[in-house]
């Protein structure tokens, strides 16, 4: 616990930030798993603990908020270590819809739990909350190693995310096709997989500002969906 | 143009700032109206200036960083007016992300310009765009007057777009199912589409930060789409 009368460094406050947004970054990832297994495994305590952990993820975005205006009143801090400040309040800032979105997940299990339904559709929801999860978990590890090069990487692979999402979709429509009594699930199973997408956003935004924060210049020549689709086919 | 001889005081700069937020917002305003009006007219040189005009949102986006930066550091502002500091760089944030969505769509207009196809399918992309964009509209000057019940009711509003996404999804589906040829521009539209839902979403948070300026407590119990499908049925 900080006090008035610790003495710290920049560099351990800087540190203390960094350490705050990967601990909110861990609980947030952890939010995704649990509400991905809650819902695979029926399991009510997994979907829970997805939604009550959104609690603690808005507690500490509120914690780094404060952290960074104390940092940049106290510090006046100047270009690298300016962005690294700025960086970790914007990191936070995605960190807390994707806890959002990962409660909406959760909260998905209550409606569907007593349906029955074919595995190959909660399969290719799992699969789109492993991308997810494994997206952020990179794009998080490029933000503590200062790595630019693997938030590119990361950006770059979140059209993974959205073939998934093409052929969930093909999957769910077929499903849909065979009876109505199947309309609802596949309702259901189309917003889970909406909210992974947009999951999936906020990671490539983390690695938006990642790469700012090592580079110093903005990685846009225009997002990856931009550019994948553009003049291709792709499935609706 | 502020220089370090110009003396503000504290009330001044924040007026500034919130200038700043409106300007950026005005610009990405109008960023969203180019691009659907490029492409609903085949008009290039609109889409165009939807595709460059997010350099100019962007350099307004350092601007606002900067400013924000230089208040913290400066004034230390507390309670109130440090929530107003950090509500508009979110804001600008927000504001970014939705440009480059705007620019996405601008960019569209180039692989469809010469194709030929139904005018009902452009024109729910026209009507999505319209929403998105009076929804924007809507939730800056719930900022700019720091009206908390407007911004609420703007967060409300999104479903809106989302059950426009799903009737123009219908609709693309059995255009696609014509025939072969017609799958690529449905995929055009359909990327449009799901950039206006992300608009749509961005939107929707820049809500959530005014009602957080505004009341000094989150606004949160579950974003609407969360709970609006949650126990209902809905399209695909």
């Amino acid at each position: 616990m900080m006090t008035e009368h610790t003495v710290k460094s920049f560099d351990q406050e800087l540190r203390d930030l960094a350490l705050h947004v990967a601990e909110m970054g861990g609980l947030v990832e952890k939010q995704i798993q649990d509400a991905g297994d809650g819902l695979v495994a029926r399991n009510e305590a997994l979907s829970e603990a997805a939604i009550s952990a959104d609690d603690a993820a808005d507690s500490l975005a509120h914690r780094i908020e404060g952290l960074t205006v104390v940092l940049l009143a106290r510090r006046q801090p100047m270009a690298g270590d300016l962005r690294e400040v700025v960086t970790a309040l914007r990191i936070s800032i995605d960190l807390e819809r994707i806890g959002d979105f990962a409660k909406n997940i959760g909260k998905r299990l209550a409606p569907i739990k007593d349906d029955i339904y074919p595995d190959y559709l909660m399969k290719r929801v799992e699969q789109m909350a492993d991308l997810a999860r494994g997206q952020l978990r990179d794009v998080l590890d490029s933000y503590l190693r200062g790595d630019a090069a693997k938030a590119v990487e990361v950006w770059r692979r979140d059209e993974q995310i959205d073939a998934t999402y093409s052929s969930s979709f093909r999957e769910r429509l077929t499903y849909m096709m065979e009876a109505p009594r199947n309309i609802s699930f596949s309702a259901h199973m189309r917003f889970c997989a909406k909210n992974i997408e947009r999951i999936g956003d906020h990671t490539i935004n983390i690695g938006e500002t990642v790469y700012y924060m090592v580079e110093g210049v903005a990685l846009k020549e225009g997002r990856p969906k931009g550019d994948t689709t553009s003049f291709g086919i792709y499935a609706p």
